[in-house]
């Protein structure tokens, strides 16, 4: 599928995308699912969760403020997702900040059966082991994010996402490179999080793949673009949700910069 | 009372609103609240709920993310509430999406006196047994809205509002019909919220009635009618403070669009 | 140091300020971080939070929704901080609004060793004794907020400041009297909130003094200053992170409305 094919299933399925998520970036999550074609809905208290995890298009699991009940919460509605064929994402945010995201991680992986993993180069270099640091929830450092991509694509059997200035998305054999995206996103708390959250929604929409995960980082990075110029990042974050919503599906076949490595 | 002399008294009396409510929208609700001419307060943790919602104007018990811990503090504040003669405003977010939603209404409406109960027109039908469903925490059908308002109201002894496309304000006999308001309301996330705020603000100052909640969501639409020229949701949004805080009184009665079912 | 070396040198060193903080502000805290040249994270489950308080450039420890869990994880990366040598600012929102929010703060400035303590001018009144008082989270009177503000750093040997429309920080000696900052900062929820942010970013690049503290809250009222031109408190805010951004270190200089009380 092109991306402008996924961008409008997306917009006809308008996808329930159920979040267990932080609440640093939650607002901005539930707009860019809106604005993306989806219907966010939020619920962590685990029977609530796990009720509406089983009728959602897709469940995301974001690790940004995982606590003890919320983790509890995830894992609940992981295997309601799962034993429902509903799709899971998972943002391992600040995997490597401290032993109690470690822990979190491993716990979701091992029992969640995940379709996507999206997480910077920094997170995803931690998980798979191939090197990687973060800074609080920032990238530090990665050896080699298409490398991680790939690894952690083939040992959980998912579609994984490494992302940053380039994107790099494996279906555990091949890897495509994206060169999409503004500089600003960096300068924005949560992108990486509202990335997440497109990636929910072509999910959710699409199913898990290759296609579904690299139209949905592109449709977000272009938006990213067109919502970039010269202003500041307050500016530039509200621009971010106007663009999303006015998207043309020809915009994201012609403006995508992919590759394959 | 117009909604005029409802907006000036909000202004004069600048009630302190107390809410108990979720994290997605938050921080929606508190700028809201300041741009209505309110003072918002939220605290979640038992003991602190109970000391606050003893002294404040309003009380708003949102369910949107509700857990057994704000529960139980809904529950306690509730009654704080009811003890000091403090109204108590409900907007039971997403109820029907799962059973912790619906036990967890149940439980507010049976122990706690509600002043106001406000949601949107799924959740209307779901409380009132009129039918109804929601999609995660979004309307998904209502059967007659304004009949649930009415239905709701009697039950209660309260006013009822089903917010949508058009709202209904019932107080058990008349049903009002509001036709104010911008499609974009829709395209953002916790618009429901800040409606609910803005009626906490107007019940803080002017009491519970047809005419103070009539007011208040006449406020906020039009407001949203002002904010809202052909611009995006992130524009909108930001607009829409900008818009609540520059009301004039006269603009309220001269625009308001209301009429009597 | 001049505001214009500190500006510089949190730029330079861009420190990792991790905040246990209210769900209300959370993500404008986030935001004016990155936005003063820091790097933000949050963490509130206690492992977690003693993990990345150790590591991080400074610990903002912010009350505004505190419950049971998060003062205990509080207290213990408060110890962590410490132990780490990180200094820890205090923000005691809406101390005096309730008996737990008293005791939870008698209980962090007990327990852990503050390098700063901001609070509005109410709040500090409350906390040193001297008078005064909160409604809900604003400050609802203060009688001398410069002498509540020279106790209080006395008496915990830290550097003390009162916010308001005139900023009062003392080192427990000296009382410096700080006059920048625009009105709107009270019609957006959060301001104060972000001030401790940005105190936390300079205290954790250039160390706690009367200076890099007066130079924190003269960067953010300057950024409040440019930010404002007659809009409303929406556009105000998102223009608030585009300003402080930009501010150059020789406005911060030139800008600067400081005198010694």
């Amino acid at each position: 599928m092109r991306p402008s094919e996924c961008l409008l299933k997306v917009r006809e399925v308008h996808p329930l995308v159920h979040h267990i998520t932080n609440y640093v970036t939650v607002n901005d999550c539930a707009n860019i699912t809106i604005c993306a074609g989806g219907a966010p809905v939020m619920a962590d208290e685990r029977g609530d969760a796990e009720d509406i995890a089983a009728v959602a298009s897709c469940l995301v699991l974001n690790m940004g403020t995982v606590n003890r009940r919320t983790l509890d919460s995830m894992l609940a509605a992981g295997k309601a997702a799962n034993d429902a064929g509903v799709p899971v994402v998972f943002d391992p945010v600040g995997v490597g900040a401290s032993r109690f995201r470690n822990s979190s991680a491993d716990a979701i992986l091992s029992k969640v059966d995940v379709a996507v993993i999206k997480g910077n180069a920094g997170e995803m270099g931690v998980l798979s082991g191939m090197g990687g640091g973060v800074r609080g929830v920032d990238s530090a450092c990665a050896t080699d994010p298409a490398a991680s991509a790939k690894v952690l694509a083939k040992r959980y059997g998912c579609i994984a996402a490494a992302t940053g200035p380039k994107d790099y998305v494996s279906d555990g054999s091949t890897v495509m490179e994206l060169s999409n995206g503004s500089d600003m996103l960096g300068l924005v708390s949560g992108t990486g999080c509202m990335t997440a959250s497109v990636v929910g929604c072509y999910t959710g929409a699409c199913g898990p793949s290759l296609d579904s995960v690299c139209s949905a980082i592109t449709a977000f990075c272009i938006a990213s673009e067109n919502a970039a110029d010269g202003c500041g990042p307050g500016t530039f974050k509200m621009r971010l949700f106007d663009e999303m919503l006015s998207l043309t599906a020809e915009s994201l076949d012609s403006g995508q910069r992919i590759g394959t490595l």
